[in-house]
């Protein structure tokens, strides 16, 4: 599908486009909010959906927990249109700038996936470190969005 | 080590750190600048190097293509002090705010590891898709910082 990788030096300081897939033929993507510059979530892509991406200009990604086409915000109507798409050094990441409006990425109901902040410092036990919401209202209800839908986190 | 992963209800939406490593033990972490908001790296912890992050509050992470602990910035001199950390809903990804000055991040010269777009649209042919260098010039000479190490990206 993409150009074949053949050596090092053309993936690094070449122009082009030839990602790497891990074993189970995933990249991972970070998405930011072109507007505030959160990152809203981490994602996955197979080649089908990269080049569905790149070609529709709104993000698709592999559902790993529902083993699917994930065209994000088909559901919740917070499609995200894709501003720019950049890859890494050995181009086996990338990340998405993307336009959400005023709308929400994350299935629990907050703007960004990334709701919570990890406190710094000497841990005394590791099973009692307690995070601070950087969040604090959800933007939606999910049970309204989602109806019944399973939840994709697994244990 | 850290809290066990026991519902779905307190992964989401409590506030005990409780991360999922994957298969090979490894949590995926986008490393931001606090300063420019760019993204630097996607980089790999485990839990060993995700308490050592926490702790020392410079970034540790796990070299996949050397199999150790990677403090990164130890050879280059490029630290990065970790100024924030958040979790995702399902706490399987990790994105870091790191403050690099006016340093680099990327192995092969560049500030970001992200030095690369990729345009936009429809493909003509998807083997000879030509992306555009976003960063025009390196920071620094790896071969003079990194002397004979290896190179880690692997075809």
């Amino acid at each position: 599908m993409f150009k074949k990788r053949e050596n090092i030096k053309e993936i690094e300081e070449g122009n082009l486009l030839s990602p790497k897939f891990d074993n189970d033929g995933l990249i991972p993507v970070i998405t930011m909010c072109h507007k505030t510059k959160e990152i809203l979530m981490l994602g996955y892509m197979n080649v089908e959906t990269l080049k569905k991406t790149i070609e529709t200009k709104e993000a698709h990604y592999w559902s790993r927990s529902r083993k699917k086409i994930w065209h994000k915000g088909k559901m919740s109507g917070f499609v995200q249109k894709v501003k720019e798409i950049r890859i890494d050094d050995d181009q086996d990441s990338l990340w998405l700038v993307v336009d959400i409006g005023d709308g929400s990425s994350c299935h629990v109901g907050y703007r960004s996936c990334f709701y919570r902040s990890i406190p710094l410092g000497e841990i005394d036990n590791a099973r009692k470190i307690e995070m601070k919401f950087e969040e604090k209202e959800k933007k939606f209800d999910p049970e309204k969005v989602y109806k019944n839908q399973p939840n994709p986190t697994k244990i």
